[in-house]
């Protein structure tokens, strides 16, 4: 078994976190770094992700994901806020940070830049929103992976009120929505999920090599 | 910087790879454990995944995926496929496993099953699939941080026909559909992707502290 391995059959979805354990700025950043690197659709990264910290939003914020205590005890709250609105503009602005990062010409660009607008911009709403909130959740799957490499605890949620947490936080207003969200911080001692052994398919249900 | 985020810088989605050079079988057993350890919404991995090996089937496969050579060039292609028809019978095979790897009884746990069934087996047939496409792609972000972890390539991509892939690998009489596919191997010296700059949302923009 190989230490990356290990990492992995290490980390759970943490329910208790220790609340007087915080993330030390250093991991906090790290962790930050790996959802800013996460692969997505053409690298256009539609989403937007807010850390939260202050007591007083994430005390507002509980009761809307079931009342989960990880919300407010965790040392961080993540959410990840998918685009609704994705077209031309994003894409603009994306080919704008290409053409700076690369040191290269907008026109050069703009075959490529039509191409993705071709593809993206006229999708229907809903077939749009559910792929901005696709590339979240690779983000998500990164952080995770990330965090158990550094020995963070996590907990990943999908048990929350999708339209409270977009009023709560004002997203609407910025054509974002709530994809999904996740604790970082320290288990509890009292965690007794920790002790659970992990529950997976087999490989051989899992996959199949063709 | 640390290794960890290192890898995330070094990985790129590779356009080509050398056809020449396969995964060490050690690598792709540690891949796919990585794929086999993700989250998912309650644990419960509503997806299959192919790990495809056989050129002549991917022949077939690379016109459905915009004829990109990675499909037939790089070591193996990885096709997550979600589950279409998830409901109580899923639910209950899962109940079974967790009693049999934490040596509970069934009874002890009816009470969370049927919490599962209540929340997911009434959903819309779009919106659950939807639910499982995503759990997918938290396993595609572990694949791609493995991957990154290991130095092995990895090409994440959904440029393909999601119908030519269910008809082509008979998924739709097994109650899948393709969420998305990676290949993986090592790159070719000739992609002059490779030498590209990564172009990412600066923090300032991706991120919002609360």
């Amino acid at each position: 078994m190989n230490t990356y391995i290990e990492k992995l059959q290490w980390r759970y979805a943490t329910k208790k976190f220790d609340p007087n354990k915080k993330l030390e700025k250093e991991k906090l950043e790290t962790l930050k770094k790996a959802i800013q690197l996460s692969a997505s659709s053409y690298g256009l990264q539609p989403y937007k992700v807010f850390v939260i910290e202050d007591p007083e939003l994430r005390a507002k914020l509980r009761p809307a994901a079931w009342n989960q205590p990880q919300i407010t005890d965790a040392s961080q709250l993540i959410v990840f806020a998918h685009d609704t609105n994705f077209g031309d503009d994003q894409i603009d602005a994306y080919i704008d940070n290409v053409v700076q990062t690369r040191g290269l010409k907008a026109e050069d660009l703009k075959g490529y830049a039509d191409f993705m607008k071709s593809k993206i911009t006229p999708l229907p709403d809903d077939v749009k929103s559910a792929w901005t909130a696709r590339q979240a959740y690779i983000a998500l799957g990164n952080l995770l992976s990330a965090a158990a490499h550094l020995e963070i605890d996590a907990c990943p949620m999908e048990g929350f009120e999708v339209e409270a947490f977009n009023d709560i936080l004002g997203l609407k207003e910025k054509g974002l929505s709530t994809a999904v969200i996740a604790t970082v911080g320290y288990r509890s001692d009292e965690d007794d999920t920790q002790h659970y052994a992990k529950v997976r398919k087999p490989e051989t249900e899992l996959f199949e090599t063709l």
